[in-house]
């Protein structure tokens, strides 16, 4: 009975929705308790604390209340909302553009960069090579024009595949947290990316894939420098960081780009950790929440290994005093991603 | 009797909009013609190309059309919002901060910046003198936490008057433009303001005087450093520039932060003149605007003064074969500042 006194409830505030057109306070939505809006989420601690924090934050009257202009959600990317294994994916985007490079000037070969990456060598991120990819990350987004980088990478999203899983990377997203996206947003939460990657590769795809539009991801960025060429407004990508979005630079990016702490933040690594930080310490009502990988079989197992880009040590040990949820992936997520396009 | 049937719509629309709460698209505010949008501004070209630009993007089914999403219009702020003399507002912000500075301690006064604010010198603000102001303003926006930034932003701009207009400086916002910004959000326009002065000293107040939140200012800014203090999250100002944003650096900042090109853009002086190339050059639908100081009665008149720190020279040549707009306005404003609080 009380079952179907809500469903009726909710069909007219359907309804009424239909009639009023799109509404800013998604009031409506986050009523209606018929849905789980975490399908791919087993129940437990960590989807019990996601959707109580967002509950008690959205729901006039309770003490914990978050006015909607607050509301500012931030997802670290690589490792959060997509994979970062074998290598982060902007990685593959670099090394998958600088073989092309290669082809169509085969002088390159002679540098050590792309000689080791014809090699093969450059595929183990090895300490040694470091220095050699990032001349070719260098390479593969600077002295370039903004547009010309764009079309690159809008190419490349749209037909480069994930070699463990034989998809587009776009199709590699994490359906649990693709559903806390959607979840927030249905409660009036602005979703942010603030990310170690470089802001302008996500840009081009973020709105597509995640819903998330360009104004709303922050990331790492070369300095640009603007002229007039033939009479058109060009943006020049210079071989030089304006920023470094990760570590201490995620707060830094945060206050530079969004002017507000947020109220809630989600992240996978020690680069997330002041981030965390930001977000929570001394701040009530707030929310920080770490993916932890430990799902070897359907994605990756990966945390204090030294040469992973997503090390998670500080910050796991810091977890329990700070009171951030760990989402144990294996046991926590009914699935990795959603069933291929 | 075609007024009355319009009356009949618009307050069916009224009570329609009360019903549904705020309404993420304003079709419905933009579809009320009765009333003027722009009260403040005398009947002439200038405004009657703003409301044409306006409609034309926002009805559906016209050529022009803009999608929600892609609305932004972005405003130079001193000169185009508020005033920019006798001294622009910041850097009497930094002249009053400072001298309050030199009162707590004294031994500042043997310093050459400190002592010729002291005595009286910096008001003029010559030649000789920008490197002794630039001092004051890095001492009076660095070396101190966001958060004691903030705070004392907050305190001079509730307190502190206009020379000339005897009242406080939020109060000296240009009205006509005040109904611009209206006018654009009632009709789905996200308002930005891209600004040379600082984005920190705006935000503090930038969402009650002109209703643009924090995450939608940007202006130049100090490098910060994230550190714990005491177990407390800390942002410290450091005495070094992150971003010029004037002139070539405000494309720059529009990309970096925004990510998108804007559809409108409003400025004043050749500090504006590459972020109004960036909008209108090459695309279609897009307008410029620039805010000609024509008016030495009610505000002040200048344009190619060399010391000026609104100087319009380059802009307002090329101005007539780029189609910008050029607000006269002693001619096209019918007042400038609404009436005193």
């Amino acid at each position: 009975m009380a079952w179907l006194r809500l469903s009726i409830n909710s069909l007219l505030l359907v309804a009424l929705a239909g009639l009023c057109g799109p509404l800013r306070d998604s009031a409506v939505m986050a009523q209606d308790r018929a849905v789980d809006p975490l399908p791919s989420w087993n129940e437990g601690k960590s989807k019990a604390a996601i959707l109580e924090f967002v509950r008690r934050t959205t729901k006039e009257g309770e003490a914990d209340f978050v006015p909607l202009k607050e509301r500012i959600a931030v997802f670290d990317n690589d490792g959060t909302l997509w994979p970062e294994n074998p290598i982060p994916f902007e990685v593959a985007y670099s090394l998958d553009t600088a073989r092309a490079m290669m082809t169509a000037k085969p002088e390159l070969k002679e540098r050590p960069a792309y000689k080791a990456l014809a090699e093969g060598d450059l595929a183990a991120l090895g300490d040694n090579h470091l220095k050699l990819l990032m001349e070719l990350i260098v390479a593969t987004h600077a002295d370039q024009t903004t547009a010309e980088f764009d079309k690159s990478v809008a190419q490349w999203i749209a037909t480069a595949r994930h070699p463990r899983y034989q998809r587009l990377y776009s199709d590699c997203t994490y359906e649990p947290m693709q559903e806390v996206l959607r979840h927030l947003r249905a409660n009036g939460y602005r979703t942010f990316i603030v990310s170690g990657g470089g802001q302008d590769f996500m840009r081009v795809w973020a709105d597509k894939v995640y819903g998330i539009p360009p104004e709303q991801v922050i990331g790492s960025a070369f300095k640009l420098k603007y002229d007039l060429v033939d009479d058109r407004p060009t943006l020049r990508i210079l071989p030089e960081i304006a920023l470094i979005d990760d570590k201490a630079g995620k707060p830094v990016g945060i206050r530079h780009f969004i002017g507000r702490t947020p109220v809630m933040c989600f992240g996978n690594s020690d680069g997330d950790q002041q981030m965390l930080e930001l977000t929570t310490i001394g701040r009530t009502p707030s929310f920080g929440l770490i993916v932890h990988h430990t799902d070897a079989e359907r994605e990756y197992a990966y945390d204090a290994h030294p040469k992973s880009s997503g090390k998670l040590v500080t910050a796991l040990q810091a977890a329990p005093r700070r009171g951030w949820v760990v989402v144990d992936m294996k046991a926590d997520w009914k699935r990795v991603f959603a069933d291929p396009k």
